[in-house]
């Protein structure tokens, strides 16, 4: 089996498995005990905090918080940012689910919630994000790379409007697919708050979290022991985190040669998928993520196109894989797309383990599978 | 060092941390993915949620409901239930911090919450609970064994006289420290929702979980790609919960076992503490958990206890060890004990690894220890 579908989970590697399974045994203590074993894991704990902030070029005073993944931490966040209805809430309409649910929720419990329209390109409209900003905005969060596009925002600039209009908003920007693949640098992008996961750059599922700025007041979601400053109770899963620091840290370092690496493998795709299928329509356009590809291939159906792939051995993504089961795509429905073109639209989303053979490969797979498909349409 | 705080956390079996390990790697893909790989991961999600069911005794028909851990799980069902505000919510007020700042948080926001008194023996007053359940009670949570005291209380008792007054009442109880330590059934406790963790019984941190009956409809807490019908969203963590089976079973396995040995080893604790130290005070009295001895030795400070311990090498809790750094301990003081038993408290947790052996060397120790502080003192 050949796998393409990393945006949805990527094979953990070996190390980030076996220091999660030295720290299950060996410092299996609950960190939030008196003994000095406890103690000793407690300041492990700390030491992991400030070095998966300097990993995010992120000044050491502020805070990161161990959630079990990002839509754990997706919900903390706009859940801890609430306070009164009226205060507008401002959502791109190409969030995450974890993100895209949440606020949808809240606009039907009668919170002030506006979602920014996205161009065609996939990113968030200016403009109209502009216009939106006012005094009464308390709360923004816009996604740094799209997680079915691989459209990036270009967060910098949506923060300094932002700001410039309101120094007080709180602006939080989802970076699971961004975190690793491209270059962040929470210092650069000047966020209040940033959310990143384990399991999408070869790290652990069920571990995650967030960068906060330490001026930034969360009110709790899950209420417990009141661990981690009573901002996520629960026993902290000491194997995880350290682990996790150790996908962080191996992820930043190898960003730029991943990228580079990444970035040959996309370019080489997409030549080779309109050279092979003329009318491919490439929806990820040159200024996304080179991780992620989304093409539509009209008339093959998402869904059957999938199977078709996984017959011949390759795992591709139907849009979004994290919640694959939804009939309709709202993200590229909301990129001005026609049904036809959504409704046969596959993600092939890249790792650095993937080859340029490997690509061939898939060409020749797509490309028959959609032959395949349209003599069956015949018959 | 010899490690006597179990109900805290305990060290991993190395079954349910190779299970997790080979899991990661065999079966990273997306559990909510389309293709084979995803498919197969789910059906197995299926079949663990089955096999749990059965281990805890309650029909496959109803629900199993995986999450991070057991906070995660109780803040999940409290306000997965919430409907009006005027509805009744009836906790004990010897609750899990989980459960207890939660209930306290919506008593500030106006809910209608009521706490259960506990006895001297620290399970719920009987008496009072039949008086506050009543026909406007919508949800009751009370602890089946208490972690600091090992208090287990009669909930096939309790869900009787609720159910008796409201057949409509659901019912919840946390059995994090009930579960694989006692006989659990759910079928005969009639709960109609029960949460247990991996950690408290040889399993990994991070994965734990609820029962939950099928007829009974909770809100989402956590919104995402609507994973587990929509109970938990988020990418389902497959290694975690592979282990989790594991650990499921093989405490309910050993479980009968497992009691035996530990019933004796606390027996023979408590009968060596009173004869060393004939002035301790034994707060669990014979009808708890073997698995924890809550014990007090006033004048010595618990903190000052559980620091000279751990110098000789013996580590064991003082009060609830999941939120170890909170002065008081709320438990103790409901049951009706002074500042200064409360203040001197520790806790002795057992495992089905620990030995006579280790117990003499530990009450050897706190002997010594109490000694060594009252020589201090007098200087």
């Amino acid at each position: 089996m050949i796998y393409f579908d990393n945006a949805s989970t990527t094979k953990p590697n070996t190390n980030s498995l076996s220091i999660f399974e030295k720290a299950s045994i060996d410092n299996f203590y609950n960190a939030s005990s008196l003994y000095k074993a406890g103690v000793a894991n407690k300041t492990m704990l700390d030491k992991y905090k400030q070095s998966i902030l300097q990993a995010l070029h992120a000044s050491t005073q502020n805070n990161f918080v161990f959630t079990s993944g990002a839509t754990e931490a997706n919900n903390i966040i706009i859940r801890g940012v609430l306070r009164n209805k009226n205060a507008k809430l401002i959502f791109s309409c190409a969030e995450h689910s974890s993100i895209y649910n949440t606020a949808k929720e809240l606009q039907n419990q009668g919170y002030n919630v506006v979602f920014i329209p996205i161009t065609k390109s996939g990113i968030v409209d200016e403009a109209v994000f502009t216009k939106e900003v006012n005094d009464n905005t308390a709360f923004i969060s816009i996604i740094h790379t799209n997680n079915e596009t691989g459209a990036i925002n270009d967060i910098k600039k949506l923060v300094t409007i932002a700001k410039a209009k309101n120094p007080k908003v709180i602006f939080h920007s989802d970076g699971v697919q961004a975190f690793g693949k491209i270059p962040v640098n929470i210092a650069h992008l000047n966020v209040d708050v940033y959310t990143i996961s384990a399991h999408k750059v070869y790290g652990l599922k069920g571990i995650g979290g967030f960068y906060i700025k330490n001026n930034i007041n969360l009110k709790p979601f899950i209420y417990g022991g009141g661990q981690q400053n009573n901002l996520r109770s629960g026993t902290e899963n000491f194997a995880a985190i350290s682990s996790f620091d150790y996908t962080v840290k191996d992820a930043v370092k190898n960003q730029s040669k991943n990228y580079n690496k990444v970035l040959d493998i996309c370019n080489h795709f997409k030549s080779a998928i309109i050279k092979a299928i003329p009318n491919a329509l490439l929806i990820s356009d040159k200024n996304c993520s080179p991780y992620i590809v989304a093409i539509s291939l009209p008339p093959v159906k998402s869904e059957t196109l999938v199977y078709l792939l996984d017959e011949k051995g390759f795992l591709v993504g139907s849009g979004s894989a994290c919640s694959s089961k939804s009939k309709n795509n709202r993200i590229l429905s909301n990129m001005g797309y026609s049904a036809d073109v959504v409704e046969s639209s596959i993600r092939i989303s890249f790792s650095k383990n993937n080859t340029k053979q490997e690509v061939d490969k898939l060409v020749t797979a797509i490309l028959e599978s959609v032959n395949e498909y349209k003599l069956k349409i015949k018959k």
